[in-house]
């Protein structure tokens, strides 16, 4: 044991943060100690407060500090747009776009028989349910451009086509700013056979 | 305000660990996100633990749980040789490289004019008192190798000049398994300066 117990203890749990090794855990616990007494316990607080306060969205399954979260709330949204997404940091990062105005469905993972996931561990029977209301109009099929992702957004899609639904999928193509000397041989393919008339 | 108001405060206090931006810090959030409750609840403890069972050594300045810290209180050590540095996590480099087998003095900091730092704001008093025990044969001063730590160095070996004691300082010189084109000047001169015969 390099340092005193409770610093020790400290380090481990950083550790059990997404990306972090020993020494970026070793410099954030030392960040921890330069704290005021107050500090320290705000942030201990505000970790506690995470877990406590924030559930899913009983509609789509995003995060919600209430039962219903913002965006489900909201009524300026269109209702008959729903656009399904792997997890919550999906919903994040189309929001930041500012460009969609319907709501979201979180899944809560996609379809992977390696990691022993299948359909009904995911919230589909939910989002049939909300078809079922008769409001929705189209589904937007936003789960990651991977093989699982592409396996999901299939199943859905074939699941719902009954239904008389529009199904969608975002498209596929070369990243806005990316070179196309580094871009893998399967985006480009994608980008070649969704090319557009301009 | 992008994420549910727990989220967003819990990303704030990420924010303020040394070297964490925006970004990082909210994949750090979601990781609290997906800990379970009992490990967020061990790490909100482990924060405030840190902060509420570790004080400085009575003796030496160091990290400790006790009163005086895991080097001060082993009777092994060589209670004739203190080594004085800045800053814990200096004695924490240190005793990594398990050579040094004699104590221990933090002083808090440097003196530096620029950020109001002067000698009284440094235990230099406590330093002055644990020589006059008449134990203590070497001084060794390990501050940094910048200007502040030169000055603080000096400062030191001339206050301690007059009670006959043997004052060191590390030895400058080339990184091990650096490249010579990389080092800067100031490194080599001092290089030169130090040379050895082989």
């Amino acid at each position: 044991m390099e340092y005193v117990l409770p610093l020790q203890r400290l380090i481990e749990k950083f550790c059990t943060l997404r990306g972090v090794g020993y020494k970026t855990a070793v410099r954030y616990a030392f960040s921890v100690l330069d704290m005021s007494e107050e500090e320290a316990a705000e942030f201990a607080g505000a970790i506690i407060s995470a877990k406590q306060d924030i559930h899913p969205c009983e509609v789509c399954g995003n995060l919600s500090d209430g039962e219903e979260c913002s965006i489900c709330s909201d009524a300026a949204r269109d209702k008959g747009v729903i656009c399904v997404v792997e997890d919550t940091r999906a919903v994040m990062a189309l929001e930041k776009v500012k460009e969609f105005n319907g709501l979201y469905h979180v899944l809560g993972g996609v379809i992977s028989p390696m990691n022993n996931v299948g359909p009904e561990q995911l919230r589909i029977k939910e989002l049939l349910s909300r078809i079922s209301t008769g409001d929705v109009r189209e589904l937007i099929i936003a789960t990651n451009p991977n093989i699982e992702g592409e396996t999901t957004a299939m199943y859905i899609s074939k699941l719902v086509a009954p239904l008389g639904i529009k199904v969608t999928r975002l498209a596929y193509g070369v990243p806005v700013g990316a070179d196309l000397e580094y871009a893998d041989e399967m985006t480009l393919m994608r980008a070649l056979d969704g090319r557009r008339q301009i």
